[in-house]
């Protein structure tokens, strides 16, 4: 009888491209399958099912991953054994056995995601991985004014990549948060939803640091609802600067 | 006329061999100089000269280099022109013309080294790079009563790498200091001395966190000071934890 295996997991995303299994690449899914399927030792390939892909150099502080695992084991030798194997830029945070009826992807509620803009003329070398870089002036208070329009239900199809498939662009966002860390010179956006297209977090950053440079109306998220065109929303902002925070379930 | 510049420098430590140049190797000496060199548009080859080597993976927050320029221009652009041909890694944070009299090396009265060690079981994956790391307890109570010890005028040649070739170990430190941040469960030295051996800060922590976990007495730099012997002191702490913070001069 296998168990499934709930997993937290935190990396940087520097080195890694991506976190979906790619050939002749090095991502978080295969470093954390060879992981589990190095200690199963069995013939049959063990897969890690992922809460969704992070992008090459996107971050996560905590990404969820479920697996079914062949032997008995604890979460607490599961978290210490995958530990003790892997690479140091991917940790198990935590680890807990769950009903077969958990799936990390299908049974989400929520997910939290974080992005880090520096600020600054110049990159500061500790955070050119870690962070986006905005140079050019900003004024956070009009920020703040756009981020209850960033709230709600709303069609994101001004917000996602030309890459993505998916039939519909309707998402919720519970809660769309900017803060000024003053100590460190940076302003930190967090933003939790029911689900976000592909790139939608980093288009609407992107946005919304052209809000704060005053090159955009306060309002013009309105806007772009109303458009439903990505050429309307122009930039990306960098994958450095965003983190999978944290995913939810029941 | 060429004009002498100081540069004042910030670098993550983790893609550089180092801070001297060396062949075939990325060094911070050699991107400055390239960067120096392509300013200068001259045959003539622009040395650049540091206050002190740092090893391989090692960072700076304020290491201080000097160069005489053939060119008439301002420190402002000096500083602009180099961090815009500067790779990201590597950032210029001040520039001053100084008097042909002013050494980087030579003309220095101090330095100022701080460590961060990492604590807790796994390593965490955005510290793996700019931090030490011990899983083992630490009583910093003892640690900090240690610390006094640490100051002074001594031989240190039990805290010298064996590569070293100077005459003389004998050095002041000014200062020497341990805190914790609870915060970020880390634990920071801080050390300021006239000058400091091959690896000997790196080495002086590794003794430190051994009286933290209890495997040597308290006072146990008394007895390396007088033994004057490498093997007592047995362990050198990573250099992906320490930071050179600043270079003191008139």
């Amino acid at each position: 009888m296998s168990q499934r295996f709930k997993i937290t997991l935190a990396y940087d995303g520097t080195n890694f491209a991506g976190f979906q299994a790619q050939p002749n690449q090095r991502t978080v899914q295969s470093v954390l399958e060879k992981a589990v399927n190095k200690m199963s030792k069995l013939d049959d390939y063990i897969t890690v099912h992922g809460s969704g892909r992070t992008d090459s150099g996107v971050h996560a502080l905590g990404q969820v991953v479920h697996f079914d695992f062949p032997h008995e084991m604890s979460a607490n030798g599961m978290l210490r054994g995958l530990n003790s194997m892997l690479p140091l830029d991917c940790e198990v945070k935590a680890c807990e056995i769950v009903d077969k009826d958990f799936h990390s992807r299908f049974t989400t509620h929520g997910k939290r995601y974080m992005y880090r803009v520096a600020r600054g003329e110049f990159v500061n070398p500790f955070k050119r991985n870690y962070t986006g870089h905005y140079k050019f002036k900003l004024d956070v208070e009009r920020i703040k004014q756009a981020m209850p329009d960033v709230e709600g239900t709303h069609d994101y199809s001004s917000f996602v990549a030309s890459g993505s498939h998916v039939k519909s662009h309707v998402r919720t966002i519970y809660e769309a948060t900017v803060r000024e860390d003053k100590e460190n010179d940076e302003i930190i956006f967090e933003f939790f939803g029911n689900g976000f297209l592909y790139n939608q977090v980093r288009i609407m950053v992107a946005v919304l640091l052209e809000i704060g440079n005053g090159r955009r109306d306060i309002h013009d998220f309105l806007r772009l609802y109303e458009v439903k065109d990505r050429n309307e929303a122009r930039q990306t902002a960098p994958a450095s600067g965003l983190y999978l925070k944290e995913v939810y379930y029941d």
